[in-house]
């Protein structure tokens, strides 16, 4: 424990704020969808036609473990609206290709060709499992799969499905381009360090995010009959809490990414589950590097009260968000 | 052009319907819709925020060449139903999607861990030009604004959208299941070869093509109000014409990836613009080694003329199609 301790990112023993005696947890209430969304992934994936050689990997690379953050977003996103005792097909659809995308975005950035990492989630990377060649492929299949999951036409009116689909289409895109921006460059001249980390943190990771709070609160909205067939907010209450969840999103995705950086550079490799310092080794921008340890830890500070803050328009069903903003922002792995 | 004409795969020298002179080629009228096409995805392509050297790959692996078979032939199925005078941003997209699913095949598949060519359309492959983590992530980023191009929403109604993309995800999933089929193996035990060889030329090329023509019918459809708000053909005669496009695209997905296999141990590499006789060298199932090179032709014949019955219920709208099966049935490379 100690260790740990030592190594939590975000609050220096000089902050006010003690560090939890032990790894922090999501409550039970947070994780207690994920049976219920994992179990809705494995049967849409044992229905799809594909060699039983492909399943095999793509369910070694989805189900294997993982904190299901963008699904747990999407579900509680979802919840926000509705409240907790709502949530339907277009719910779990969404959960399941928020985190197919994910998986997806893990397989290949492990590749060797890529980060080259041989140990993901404690276990081997799919290419080491599988081979570099299936690794690529389902890869492949899981970014596809995300699509075939909210477009299957079994639970989502085509309407919602396509605005679904949209939200994905464009996190993913924002995704690809923050992995461009991170591991191969490729930015606009004349922009400031700071300004380019935010700009790899806000793709690499804030944009999935974005889409998983903004698909569950689609979902949630639909539910309550507050879209209409354009796929609009039909009122200007369900049009501010639609934005109040993008903004909560917005800050916590950023927040989760310095959290990361921390991480990178306080964790042990046993500890992480996965070979930490690599920012360091690869000279990535990370906001350490940009801003120092104690800037980052008052930038994660800071971006965990807007995060609160944007959840205020929510009302008491925004507290499942608000409860993970907690935990993400002192998490340890 | 002796070696031409020698390498044409479909019609022996002995065969009734001499050889072409030269190359066969697809007529003015069949490729015309091509620049519109072109720009139309190069203007899509522009308008996506990304890193300018993500677009410079993505442009490089999507813009240089090819045959454009597949939006050719959801260009053309659409025509089928409506008649060549009406077209619209439905039907381009769907030209533009399919296109971007093909090249990020591609890209992929060209891979060093997948079938690792150096060269493609007659250039460097996208790793070779610009490394391989650029070329997985432009592949991934073609699959991702596929579904990008559909769901934009700036032409198609949600429904018709959605029932695009869907077609797409279907045709994608197939794609990817025949390539793992074809490089991996993974087939269920107790299939013949014949079995298997049909089992990777319907998925790998087949699910593509198919969902090509059935992509554009589905716009045709629509362009004459002849969907219905779910999606369905709203007319025994719109079902029947959809469900010819589909069975003709069947038979000429088999019939394009039979006539491949025979161009690969009939052609030179430089005639072909890509490496051949590769399939012999990675041992792969073929058609010529399980029918033998005159029982692939005879099945070549066998399915062009049942693409052209599948055409009969198509009426005069058809002709296009029936063109480009002709061309398909001799191309050379």
């Amino acid at each position: 424990m100690a260790a740990h301790a030592q190594g939590v990112a975000v609050k220096a023993p000089a902050q006010p704020g003690a560090l939890p005696p032990s790894d922090p947890a999501l409550a039970d209430s947070i994780v207690a969808p994920l049976p219920a969304i994992e179990a809705h992934l494995d049967a849409f994936l044992a229905q799809q036609p594909m060699p039983e050689t492909l399943r095999a990997a793509v369910r070694y690379a989805l189900l294997g473990g993982g904190k299901r953050l963008r699904p747990l977003l999407a579900w509680h996103a979802c919840a926000a609206l509705t409240g907790p005792t709502i949530a339907g097909t277009p719910a779990l659809d969404s959960c399941g290709a928020v985190e197919l995308v994910h998986a997806f975005s893990l397989v290949h950035d492990d590749l060797p060709a890529m980060d080259d990492d041989d140990v993901r989630r404690g276990r081997p990377t799919l290419h080491v499992h599988a081979g570099e060649a299936m690794a690529v492929l389902a890869g492949d299949a899981m970014l596809n799969l995300a699509f075939g999951i909210l477009l299957s036409g079994r639970g989502s009116a085509p309407a919602l499905a396509m605005l679904l689909a949209r939200e994905l289409t464009t996190g993913t895109a924002g995704m690809i381009s923050g992995q461009v921006y991170d591991t191969l460059g490729g930015f606009a001249s004349g922009l400031s360090e700071h300004q380019r980390v935010v700009m790899v943190h806000q793709n690499k990771t804030g944009a999935l995010l974005r889409a998983s709070c903004r698909m569950g609160a689609l979902a949630g909205l639909d539910a309550l009959g507050l879209l209409t067939p354009a796929g609009t907010p039909a009122t200007g209450q369900a049009a501010a809490k639609l934005e109040a969840v993008t903004q909560y999103a917005d800050a916590v995705g950023l927040m989760f990414q310095i959290v990361d950086d921390v991480l990178d550079i306080t964790q042990t490799a046993e500890h992480a589950g996965k070979k930490t310092g690599k920012d360091l080794d690869a000279g990535k921008l990370t906001y350490p590097g940009v801003l120092g340890l104690d800037g980052s830890r008052a930038e994660i500070r800071r971006l965990e009260a807007q995060a609160d803050k944007a959840l205020d328009t929510l009302g008491p069903h925004g507290s499942a968000l608000r409860q993970i903003t907690a935990y993400l922002a002192v998490r340890t792995r």
